[in-house]
């Protein structure tokens, strides 16, 4: 048998490097984004596409505790038959199983846990076309993406909030020497033992547009923090999640430890287990990815726990002047497009002042930056086949909802048109709508159009657009900011005006990085310090909150 | 003028040893606890006490932005006359105060912050003497004991608080380096910021047992990280926290900051100015030491902020057996006895089985055990001058009352007496009392018995007392836990029970480390795993809530 020892032993070196990484934040990463031949070998992508055929139309085989009958509840935005079922949870065998599986995955200790974790991660990347195809079909991510967020990415999410945690955990010693002088006599000496104890049962909600990416950080700090943790995926991306959780009770069995460590908490939509777990008193932890509203309500109610929510926010840039007008449009359409802008990183609010913004291309008026913003659009997604590539699909009724309503108001400089996709015909794909507002339409921009709907709000000038940015993020969130300035002051200012709204900053974006997107290891992910999350992917706070150190002590 | 990086400099050398010892968790102090002459000089004792006698019957020296009129509600547990008044604080003048010092604090940055820190608690050392009367004079603690733990212990909780917030505000670097290589291109290159932000204003809710050393922690954390403070006092110990905010806005204004960063919250008893300034919008961070009740009230209705509560609990001694009989009674006795079991780590349950514990003195049946144990407190207690010294006085009525209900109620053991202080004619000086109990008979013992008041509890088993432990501890909290074995079968199971029950256990203490004692930068106080505290004094999750990192990036 191949004990949690014996998985840290063979994956220390990883941890380790992983651990400096996430201390330097500079660039590192341990899982190829690439899912090119030459980096996961010939036949890794024919493998994943047909294990992937092989899970359609029949019960997903996993094993949970107490569960009753099968729910059956995906459906692929590409309009491909899935057909996947789940055993059906029973939400008070799930907590009771975790309970009981407590006091042994405590007795494994934070290296032990850390090595089981990274093994996890392992087969789960040895698995990343399956996966990638299971991301793809649920959350309309198209393939390469897929592969890369839904793969590659949510691994390294995982390894960074794997080495958090393991820091974490073993920055307190086990065991310390204490010994005291006395004034004309022996020392006192004691020796003391300070043991990590997880704060108790760990709820995961993960989201239906990043079913891993979302929901990895959070399973794994709990894991290895020693916690169990019960997996409850949106109705809408189960099988990504299910496939982890497989994964975990499989490399938990054959450790030898109890596989109620890891469960899945499938359900019927509007059944409400969610709720239920969360406020369950033996659940001490919960994560939760999704909307504001039911994120809102799990902080006011899951009150026995720690809760980490990520929810919607007020993504916004800041035009100020830039010395790459072109780079800039390229930069800002693709943020738009990609996977339709059902990022929750992706810019909804545009600020830029009434009197227009200068650029090396000459001075732009809004209306004259709508339209190049607008044309830049039709460039990027001109070709039907490479827009399908960046803009995926359509992830629910909802997101088209608002783009039809958004579509339908005044104001409109890029209207949304549909794209076919040849290889998935049924596959709702649309492009982004732009529209333009006055800083006074703050009804319609201070909501969140989650969607490919993005407002170009004008304003009375930059200093006004700082005074819209902080006010509107500080009041709803935002998990992304961008200014672009040629302007030391004005970038001076758009900091402090970050720091005051409490989101992170990018600055004149016009190569290949993006506002909606965050390397494992060196960018965190949302901040705790405005309304659109309670912590940062990932940091201390994140994993501190999930266990304890408890002390003996005793003379020598 | 020396600026905060000037007082960064000067104490760097002490912060770094400060954050390996924290680190270590081994022995290692700053601050020297011997009141002695040798230590603090010749004329150090004298003018402390002249420099306490001068405050006495005047208006505090403190400026407190927005105060009218002042208050004077501290009453001496020794019986003499205070007098002190304060200005009396207005809550929405103190928020807005401490608002308006956020953004020059925060440029402050966190070294700058550590060092003003440590000048401050620099200072508060060299006026130990004085508040060593302080606080003896506001808690009832004994002189000796105010000057350890009022002064020493205090200053040395409070710098490991610093050095945990300096390494957890520095362990994200403030800059880095991200370059991620391309296929057949240029890597992508980028700068990237980390700027600590604190969470907002900080409020700090002292207890009128331990004025100092259970707000320095929370006041130092908030500091550091980035937060404005306001220090609100309990009515009965505000000289002790009046003298630190005088000390703190002395540092703050020498450095060219603006004092609002810290200041003073006196009301007149049932003003409830800590409620009003808890659930304050602004007030983000709340730290309380006190009733389990308003401890509780906070976290449910201080929603807007993290809070950090250590409130009652039942302490708890497992008696199995033992191979020092006498040292356990003496070590027992002294921790019933010091500061008249006014401390919240002072024991409340002893169990003992039915069937009696062996001893290296023979076998001892409970009634037995309850006639030694009493005759150990007469011991420790016999000589008034010496009990005055180890009693300290009663700090207010609500303990004498519940003093005197436990002193009426049936299976008294031992009775608590008067003690009469040559020194201070006019003090409230009592031994404890020990009552025997069943137990069946929790709904006495599940209580809190704050104050001089302890249960020798009989039970079915060691096993059966391990499970009451685990039980009563789960359900109400605790500070400390004791067990006494020779077995290590029993010690073994005793530290799982502890884990279970979420506390910090003691084994076998028969010398001079008493259950009620914890070393800074060695022992944990509090775990945050039960219902008597949210967090530990001092570990990562006390100060990681308090602030948050947010980034900046822009290309090379």
């Amino acid at each position: 048998m191949t004990t949690a020892a014996d998985l840290y032993a063979s994956h220390r070196e990883l941890l380790e490097r992983a651990i400096t990484a996430a201390a330097a934040r500079d660039y590192w990463s341990a899982f190829p984004e690439s899912p090119s031949k030459s980096v996961y070998g010939e036949d890794a992508a024919p493998a994943g596409e047909r294990a992937f055929a092989a899970l359609l139309g029949k019960p997903f085989p996993v094993d949970v505790p107490g569960a009753a009958g099968t729910v059956s509840t995906e459906r692929s935005p590409y309009g491909i038959e899935l057909g996947v079922s789940y055993p059906k949870a029973d939400p008070l065998a799930l907590v009771a199983a975790a309970r009981a599986a407590i006091p042994s995955w405590r007795a494994v200790g934070p290296e032990g846990r850390a090595g089981i974790a990274t093994e996890i991660l392992r087969r789960i990347n040895a698995r990343i076309f399956e996966m990638a195809h299971a991301v793809q079909h649920t959350s309309g991510q198209a393939f390469v993406m897929a592969f890369q967020a839904g793969g590659a990415h949510a691994q390294d999410r995982a390894l960074e909030a794997i080495a958090y945690a393991l820091a974490a955990t073993t920055r307190m010693p086990a065991r310390s020497a204490w010994s005291k002088p006395q004034r004309g006599g022996d020392p006192l000496s004691m020796v003391k033992t300070g043991t990590v104890v997880g704060r108790g049962v760990a709820l995961v909600i993960g989201c239906t547009t990043f079913p891993t990416w979302n929901s990895y950080p959070g399973l794994f700090a709990s894991l290895v923090t020693g916690n169990p943790v019960i997996v409850k995926p949106h109705p809408g991306a189960v099988l990504p999640l299910a496939i982890t959780v497989q994964i975990c009770r499989e490399v938990l069995t054959e450790a030898g430890l109890n596989p109620d460590v890891v469960t899945l908490a499938a359900e019927e939509p509007g059944d409400g287990i969610a709720a239920t777990l969360a406020t369950h008193p033996d659940v001490r932890i919960v994560d939760f990815t999704g909307s504001s509203e039911f994120g809102d309500w799990l902080e006011a109610n899951a009150r026995q726990a720690v809760v980490y929510t990520e929810k919607a926010g007020l993504n916004t840039v800041v035009l100020d002047s830039t010395g790459d007008y072109r780079g800039l449009l390229r930069n800002l359409a693709f943020s738009l497009s990609l996977y339709s802008g059902q990022m929750c990183t992706t810019p909804q609010n545009i600020l830029i002042p009434r009197a227009g913004i200068e650029t090396d291309d000459g001075h732009r008026t809004p209306e004259q930056f709508g339209a190049d913003l607008a044309t830049a659009l039709d460039k990027l997604l001109g070709d039907p086949k490479r827009a399908a590539g960046t803009l995926g699909a359509i992830v629910n009724d909802a997101v088209l909802a608002r783009l039809t309503e958004a579509a339908g108001s005044p104001g409109v400089v890029h209207p949304s048109a549909e794209v076919t996709d040849d290889q998935f015909p049924g596959a709702t794909i649309r492009t982004p709508v732009l529209l333009r507002l006055d800083a006074a339409d703050e009804k319609t921009y201070t909501r969140e159009w989650f969607g490919p709907v993005s407002f170009l709000i004008t304003t009375d000038s930059t200093e006004h657009s700082l005074r819209v940015f902080t006010e509107t993020v500080r009041a709803h969130g935002a998990l992304t900011a961008l200014v672009h300035s040629t302007s030391p002051e004005v970038l001076a200012a758009a900091r402090e005006a970050a720091l005051d709204a409490g989101v992170h900053l990018s600055e004149n974006l016009t190569g290949g990085v993006f506002v909606n997107q965050t390397a494992a290891f060196s960018d965190l992910h949302g901040t705790g310090a405005n309304p659109a999350a309670t912590a940062s992917l990932t940091d201390d706070y994140f994993v501190s909150g999930r266990f304890f150190t408890l002390q003996s002590r005793h003379h020598v």
